[in-house]
């Protein structure tokens, strides 16, 4: 019997041969691979939700907590849900083929970029086993192969969603071994997977920021990572208050748990004896509690129906992930430039403004990922950006920054048209 | 006093600082520190090839080759010959601040993406003097700052160029700190520099093969690894012969010491009694030594004036960097496919056809970051694809492939003007 790793191996060395063929099959192909899966998604819920019941019990019974159990979970509306998403991907233009910077060279030969898969992609999630649907199906799209590697708790509920794009894609025509799953649960695979340079070319580590910090440090393979995000929004003097209320509280309130949601708000000293009262009233009424600077508190201290804490160094640079904010003072644009570049994540900025001036300056001199004029952070999204799906949120600069399509899971070839040209 | 990695440090943390402000210089600034640097390296003649004659003497008595003396030594030519190129560098078009992708959605919000440099640059490279002055440059171009680190027997050479870039860039009104050298020649500094993450945004390792693999092996950053290439020409049964010898020749024999020099040629059966022995002419009178499969052989071996040896299994995927091809006689472009997938490394290939199908089955199917339809591999080189100067050519997917000018030393953020939008 093979060991897990032999397996692994295999799998590897199958997904490689079969991403060749991918780089250059039709779309029509790829389409119907992905409109059989949401068929199969639909077709195959009573077989899915029987192996997510499996799941859903031994979690359960180990004591799972209920927010996780809650990730672990599939239903018939979600499984709905999950196909329509696949008909989105479905829906997309195909990354892959477009022939782009071509050139006709003093010489005579045209040189140009074709764009076309990254290869192999490796993905490693915890819980959520709608990402096996969600992943493999954008990487079908974009021509990839895909290892899948999920979470031990979701194992059954994999098998059965992988076995949903497997069947698909074969009967569509989609090389075999395109999309495989690890299916051994052994911890030490994953730290094996990370290894195998020359066979995964891009890894996606998605779940928790241990997961992905761990992956980080020990792949061998380029890591899309991301995730952490360090948001600020800066009400500059000039803000309109009204507006600078409405994008602060969007940003922080309408959904505190995800990385683009705001952290940290800088005000302006001219402004903040009008704006702070009013954006904490309306935070209140959400139960943010603020934790402030002390210029902040003294303007907002009398007011006894917030929930106001003296801010400490902790409180910059923190990701909150909850209905907490940290508050501060500034004296100036370039104040609100420093405070953001030293403790900034990279993921998403905002300034409010009605003056041209701090809003090019804003642009121009914050190094983030997302560089926001007078809108929440919050839109910080592949979907909301009109990327269609999205694969992750990166916060590196190497490849591609920000929200993740399936453009960005591809690179490019030179292509060379000649007629018997040689160097000089 | 200070140790040399808080030096080091020291050095990082300025080159940061400077990067920030590098970010949005403007393009003339760029180029007046270009000009001064063309300038100084001809004004400042005496010094540079003062300060090289230290290195040169040293190195001499230290009993290195020939061919390694020959590339550290500076002369009154090769320094014109270095200024002029770092006019070409000048006369580049910027490619920071250039915004793409931009449209307006449909809630209003204008989303777009613009150009920024990936931040600083480390560059740990070996003996030639003249890559502190390249890579400066094209750093200076880009926007990014730059940390050298050259070898321990160029330090003289490199600290008066060094000078001369940093002069010449104070006086233009570059930021401060934004070229650095490491002028400590301990050899764990490397060992620190890859360990620089969050400091150093992109490593670019210049030197022999050992140098790279040990940086895109020990970098916690992203590396620029390229260099390798085995590169292989498939004459199909189809091909213009004399245009396939004049191919073969030019690949081989051009420039035989670089990685986009020939190192297989493949040849389909139909053709390779009529092809191999004009080829194997012309290629004797360059002196070229060709290891032969068995069919290769019998089509050659009655030729006196051949060097011809038979191939073993370890000439298939071999870089030469000599006078020395591998030739071997296949049945099919799928054939051809097959070996140039086995062995191939990415780099460069090319086939020699008459016919329109194969030439399109090659582009598609080879994946390589230069494919080529009846033209010479040597081509594959940032000022052959007009790019202007080079970084390097990279056989890595992520990021960028092939021949990398200042674009590929650059990344982007999201920009995105809004008029007070919240996400619903």
């Amino acid at each position: 019997m093979k060991s897990a790793v032999e397996e692994l191996e295999a799998k590897g060395k199958a997904a490689k041969a079969a991403s060749r063929r991918m780089a250059y099959l039709p779309t029509d192909v790829k389409n119907d691979a992905l409109h059989k899966v949401a068929d199969g998604l639909l077709a195959r819920k009573d077989e899915l939700l029987a192996a997510n019941k499996i799941d859903f019990a031994e979690a359960q019974a180990s004591g799972m907590s209920a927010a996780m159990l809650d990730r672990l979970m599939l239903s018939s509306t979600r499984l709905d849900s999950i196909a329509h998403d696949v008909l989105a991907v479905a829906a997309l233009a195909d990354p892959v083929g477009e022939v782009f910077d071509m050139r006709t060279l003093p010489n005579g030969l045209q040189v140009g970029k074709k764009r076309v898969p990254l290869g192999v992609i490796g993905a490693i999630y915890e819980s959520r086993p709608n990402v096996t649907i969600d992943i493999s199906c954008l990487c079908l799209k974009s021509g990839n192969a895909i290892i899948l590697r999920g979470g031990k708790e979701a194992i059954n509920s994999n098998k059965a969603l992988a076995g949903v794009v497997q069947d698909a894609s074969i009967r569509a025509g989609v090389p075999d071994g395109a999309v495989q799953l690890v299916e051994s649960t052994e911890r030490t695979l994953v730290n094996h997977m990370l290894g195998m340079v020359g066979v995964i070319d891009l890894i996606i580590p998605r779940g928790g920021a241990e997961l992905i910090r761990f992956v980080s440090e020990n792949a061998g393979m380029p890591v899309v990572a991301g995730g952490v995000g360090v948001c600020h929004t800066y009400v500059d003097k000039s803000a309109d208050v009204n507006e600078a209320v409405a994008i602060a509280f969007n940003a922080k309130v309408q959904r505190p748990t995800v990385c683009n949601a705001l952290d940290t708000l800088l005000v302006h000293a001219d402004i903040a004896g009008r704006y702070l009262p009013l954006v904490a009233a309306e935070w209140a009424k959400a139960g943010v509690e603020m934790h402030c600077d002390e210029r902040a508190l003294s303007i907002l201290k009398s007011e006894p129906s917030l929930k106001l804490v003296p801010a400490t160094d902790q409180d910059w640079g923190k990701e909150f992930l909850s209905l907490v904010a940290a508050v501060k003072v500034v004296n100036s644009l370039d104040e609100a430039l420093e405070h953001i570049e030293r403790y900034g994540s990279g993921h998403s900025e905002a300034i409010v403004t009605e003056e041209y001036k701090p809003a090019m300056r804003f642009l121009n001199e914050v190094d983030a990922a997302c560089v926001y004029v007078n809108a929440s952070t919050r839109f910080t999204d592949g979907g909301q950006f009109g990327l269609g799906a999205e694969v992750g949120i990166s916060t590196q600069k190497f490849h591609a920054r920000g929200p993740l399509g399936v453009k960005e899971l591809t690179t490019y070839k030179w292509i060379i048209f000649g007629s018997g040209q040689v160097r000089p």
